[in-house]
């Protein structure tokens, strides 16, 4: 076998990045767990009607078969082919669906999986990517207080990494009813065309997307300006109601919807301010998602890498799920792990204090004694100590280089029999000081620094 | 949307299955990591050529192909077409090769993942299913002694479990080199044949055994009953091996393989006897993977439950992976998550204390008080406890039975304000004694056995 090359699109670390990943998920598992979210995991396939049912992502899909030609009926039969999910989001919701009389509503629940998108790969946007998502349904119905309280648990979530070296977050939000209810206001009627547009400001500008406004949404030059003018509005506390409202009283577009949404995102702001300072934005140039969501949407940069787009989205859907009695409505942040860790790794933000859990390598004095040095091995571990065993009996020296390529910190001697035949003391040895001492394997333990392998930021970042 | 109806083969778990599930791979990943394993994790697919190596496993692959018509020309390309993975060991191979440079050999990984196969499901026999695997990688050379070791890591992992109600396991260990070093001293050269008819024992029993291994694998009636008697050896000490040299003796069969075979089968049982007495079994009998392993082979029963299968199995490859210049060989064992796990579950074995994280539910008295609750819960989980706070302000009954509903141990009461306008103290609430106390949201913690569900045996188990 060749040596092979890595695909693109499927990223895969080395131990050490595999550590900042597993850092970086178990402290949002830590974080979710500690705001009651249950966890769940679904399978990785859904039925391919399911997953087509937004048509746009249709081209994403993965879809699956079977090698072998004699394939069973079912998976012949087109309704039952099966494709690779693409979020976490439309599996959560079959399962919601496929579950509801097992769960007690509103429910509260995290999923950390690996999702799947045939996308043309580039920085930050995979083909095979870890997401983690929190999302709140009711059965019926689901207060507004969750749309506050969901941003904030992400940025609790992402608050929790600063101390390895994540950068801060913005979250960005905005909120469909603002933006319906203004455009309804001014008289515009087709809302997602309107969306679409100003979705294009950052690319294109804010004069390209005026014309836009006029030739797809129908807007007069006017109208299109009051939207342009919506879409400056951005701000971290309720000032930004008075400014809306002040634009619309100009335009005369108050809507009882405009009311409503901004009611909602003062809430919001209001909350956010007290409770996470400095961290949420009311931006109202944020389209992407209003065209699903139907309340609340939000967006995440990484302050200093807003190249990196959104790591963190989510929004309000009326109908996450219905079976036709009961509608599900839900709101929902999702955390794009692998484009996170792939930029702390590739921009080198953050290191792993070494490559495996190994804090001590017990050293083996000949092959006839390694039994020895695996009974020191196992009192260690039996202290929760991570240990590993020599691989041979080597010249210490070479046991030592050993541990130092891979960044063990110390190293164990037992002691070998005295020529009266009784045992000499064991000793451990820091390589990094090289300082030895006596030890028991009974009682030592390693300084807590060095116990397990720690994330932290790269010095001088 | 119709209520969607589960997909045979592929198991998902209600919140508190998940639990459970997340208790056994917590435990497995720990007891891993203190016997210095460093975790990889390598992308769900792999190049269909690399896959369909083993020629046999062809018919299980899942292939995936994007939806769109205008696949992209490597997609085209049947040399490039992707499968997901069946098990871990083949992406480990190829990730030990794409990584050799950056890795120190021995490499010790483990790898907990999702891997997938298309066969007929049956009870304990999914088409998705999670793997836990450990294995140690050598380049150019691996001693036997992780023959020895790593057999005995699982031992550990799985008698971490013991605790939460798992039963003990048996490991059954048997060795290529005994089997084929027999046979072949018997005249028996094709080794595989041999293998096969002796893996069939347990299905069709001795006689048909010996039919087959005449008629299949050339034997004659004596050397039949040879292999068979050979397949008849078991037991959990070095007596073992004088068992078969007895037998080797009677048959005139010994050969430098067979002795070589039993010093290893030998050094194995007397290391397992000491270090976990009473957990691993030479038998024998054990034929399936030996046609691939090159060493020592295992498999796992979990006692009591033996028509489950093994759920721990694997063995020696003295070729894990080869780049032509150097090889690179392995011994590692795999633990199927899903098949215990299921059967923890379905068997009523295991339960978790709970089916969420939250130990505390702090009340609503008002909408317009909601930050007070907000504030609670906030400074609770400051020093690290699960809390949620309630959906709505609803009647404190209510509020108290939606605690009940999720086994919530505590709810929490927000002190309203005095006719004085002075706070008055909160007070919290054990709704399972009725017992309920004032408490300082800076200092009240509950106790250890409510903080975070626990995963236990079911009483009377």
């Amino acid at each position: 076998m060749a040596r092979p090359t890595p695909l693109s699109g499927f990223p895969e670390w080395l131990p050490e990045g595999r550590l900042v990943e597993q850092h970086v998920l178990d402290t949002l598992r830590r974080t979710f767990e500690l705001h009651g979210f249950a966890g769940i995991e679904t399978r990785a396939v859904e039925p391919l009607d399911q997953l087509l049912r937004k048509g746009e992502t249709s081209k994403e899909v993965y879809v699956l078969r079977r090698l072998q030609e004699d394939a069973d009926a079912e998976e012949q039969d087109p309704g039952r082919r099966l494709g690779l999910h693409f979020d976490l989001t439309v599996p959560f919701a079959r399962y919601v669906l496929e579950n509801a009389g097992h769960l007690a509503f509103p429910f509260r629940r995290y999923q950390i999986q690996k999702v799947w998108r045939g996308e043309r790969p580039q920085d930050g946007r995979f083909r095979e990517f870890v997401q983690a998502d929190i999302d709140v349904v009711g059965a019926g119905a689901l207060p507004y207080h969750y749309e506050v309280e969901l941003p904030l648990v992400m940025a609790d979530a992402l608050a929790a990494l600063r101390g390895i070296g994540v950068p801060p977050v913005r979250i960005l939000v905005n909120n469909r009813k603002v933006a319906e209810g203004f455009y309804r206001g001014l008289g515009l009627t087709d809302v997602d065309a309107v969306l679409r547009s100003i979705d294009k400001l950052d690319k294109v500008g804010a004069d390209a997307v005026a014309d836009l406004l006029v030739a797809e949404a129908g807007a007069s030059p006017e109208q299109a300006r009051a939207c342009l003018a919506l879409a400056e509005v951005r701000g971290e506390d309720a000032g930004v109601v008075d400014r809306v409202r002040a634009l619309a009283a100009e335009h005369g577009t108050g809507t009882d919807l405009l009311e409503e949404g901004l009611a909602e995102l003062g809430a919001l702001v209001t909350a956010a301010a007290e409770r996470a300072p400095g961290v949420v934005v009311a931006d109202l140039r944020i389209a992407r998602g209003l065209d699903y969501y139907t309340g609340s949407v939000y967006e995440t940069v990484l302050v200093g890498h807003e190249d990196l787009g959104s790591i963190c989205s989510g929004g309000r859907y009326d109908t996450l799920a219905s079976d036709g009695a009961t509608t599900y409505p839900g709101v929902g942040l999702s955390i794009g792990v692998s484009r996170l860790v792939s930029r702390l790794l590739n921009a080198g933000l953050v290191r792993a204090t070494r490559s495996v859990p190994t804090a001590v390598l017990v050293a083996v004095t000949s092959e006839d004694r390694r039994g020895r040095s695996d009974a020191v091995a196992a009192a260690l571990r039996a202290r929760g100590v991570p240990v590993e065993v020599a691989p041979s009996a080597a010249k210490f020296g070479k046991q030592i280089r050993h541990a130092d390529r891979r960044g063990i910190p110390y190293v164990w001697f037992v002691g070998d029999d005295a020529s009266d035949g009784s045992p000499r003391q064991d000793e451990v040895k820091d390589i990094r000081s090289g300082e030895q001492a006596p030890a028991d394997p009974a009682t030592w333990t390693p300084p807590a620094e060095d116990l397990w392998p720690r994330v932290a930021p790269v010095a001088g970042e």
